[in-house]
């Protein structure tokens, strides 16, 4: 699995976020025909060395249009092809429309994996774990501040998103695609208690950097022999420098996180 | 509004959903440059007398990739501006993304409605309503048997999908957007009560048609004097013919609709 793969080999638990918006890159790059994929190869180049896997945001890119999808798709294909990739797309629908975004992300690009919301249940959720090899990142509990309105709903002892992961966890066992969850670094104190509700599963956590979560908790508590966690930084990384130079600076912050792993 | 104006003016709560799958459309149209967009034509042309809203299906756009996402795009364009469009495309996000999204459909592409997952709370769904004349249908109760796996946990004496709707209900009245709920037509019994939460809301109704929902029950519970429902019918309308004269089935099944609706 590409993921075991490169953790052993990189002694890292890294994904950059690839959340590239036109408004935010450094200001000599639009001179190229293409800056957002100018931009994403300069980042990925730089950054390949410490990360092990790259997300990629949708939203940055169909807000785009036609030319943002496409840069989406450019941008897949500049990955190098060891290296696991994320579909930051959190779809989910009834059964016929899901299969539709899975052989999106999952054949019309070839992404590794996607990120999915639980919301619509088995039948949204299920025909992407159809696909062997590939890997779906569930939401369970999430970064941000709204994860407070609806994924602490407490139904008997359980809340919801202890919910999400337990019933999940069934559908996984009869699939070929692997589970995987969402969690937000900004959640350390609970990522303990999932990992023992997911022994196995990687844990995609966004969170730390600009959102502000604690980079040593989440790896006290989450981390597995295997690796298990997905430390993702977006903003942190591919924005930490705005000059000429954004990609050494971008560099020197993956290179500063790999550090700080410390594995 | 549109579709108040649409409702007085075609006695019809008819949306046309246009989930235009390329392997269904009748075969002669794959001599055309772009089928599914001369398929799309000719179903916007024979149902514009009854419909008086179009759903667009993201996912069945996506998966033809940046092609299908110009489809998508032109598919919009041809739609009468008088009539009302919903981008079903399920998105949600944190705060800033969903910022990305709502830019995507409301000013990228001039869709008046979205459809957004409730999963990730406020700052997933509040920048969707921050856009004056536009509308959300947030998921509330949808119509797959998924629906059954979490939207019916129960937190006190309300079950998530009610608690959707009442912290929503709050999100709304501080905002400039307008905000609906996606109501399953296969969950009718409840659908009363759901008026009763949200009186003026209008409310997206998919289900009738292939999925086996009761029409009647549902104008019953949730009609209101000045429409309030937009029964969506998809895969029964547009699929209805298979040959030449498909556009002119897929008329008369969104006349025969219409009809029942006896308004």
């Amino acid at each position: 699995m590409k993921l075991h793969k490169q953790y052993a080999q990189k002694k890292s638990l890294l994904c950059v976020g690839l959340d590239t918006d036109i408004e935010k890159i450094p200001a000599f790059l639009l001179d190229y025909p293409n800056p957002m994929l100018e931009f994403n190869r300069r980042i990925i180049a730089a950054t390949a060395e410490y990360a092990i896997a790259y997300k990629i945001n949708t939203a940055f890119y169909e807000c785009m249009g036609t030319k943002g999808w496409e840069t989406m798709a450019e941008t897949l294909s500049l990955i190098p092809s060891d290296i696991f990739t994320i579909a930051d797309a959190k779809r989910g629908d009834i059964g016929n429309t899901s299969t539709m975004y899975a052989k999106t992300f999952f054949e019309t690009m070839n992404f590794d994996s996607i990120t999915v919301a639980p919301y619509m249940g088995a039948d949204s959720v299920k025909p992407f774990l159809a696909y062997p090899d590939k890997m779906v990142f569930l939401l369970a509990l999430t970064s941000n501040a709204g994860a407070q309105d609806f994924q602490w709903l407490k139904d008997g002892e359980k809340p919801l998103y202890q919910h999400v992961i337990t019933t999940s966890q069934k559908w996984a066992a009869n699939s070929v695609g692997e589970l995987g969850y969402v969690v937000g670094a900004t959640k350390a104190d609970y990522i303990g208690e999932i990992r023992e509700m997911c022994p196995d599963a990687w844990l995609l956590v966004p969170g730390i950097g600009a959102q502000g979560g604690d980079l040593q908790a989440v790896l006290n508590e989450g981390k597995t022999e295997k690796g298990g966690l997905l430390i993702n930084a977006s903003r942190s990384i591919i924005y930490a420098g705005k000059g000429e130079d954004f990609a050494e600076k971008a560099a020197a912050e993956a290179k500063k996180m790999w550090a700080e792993m410390g594995i």
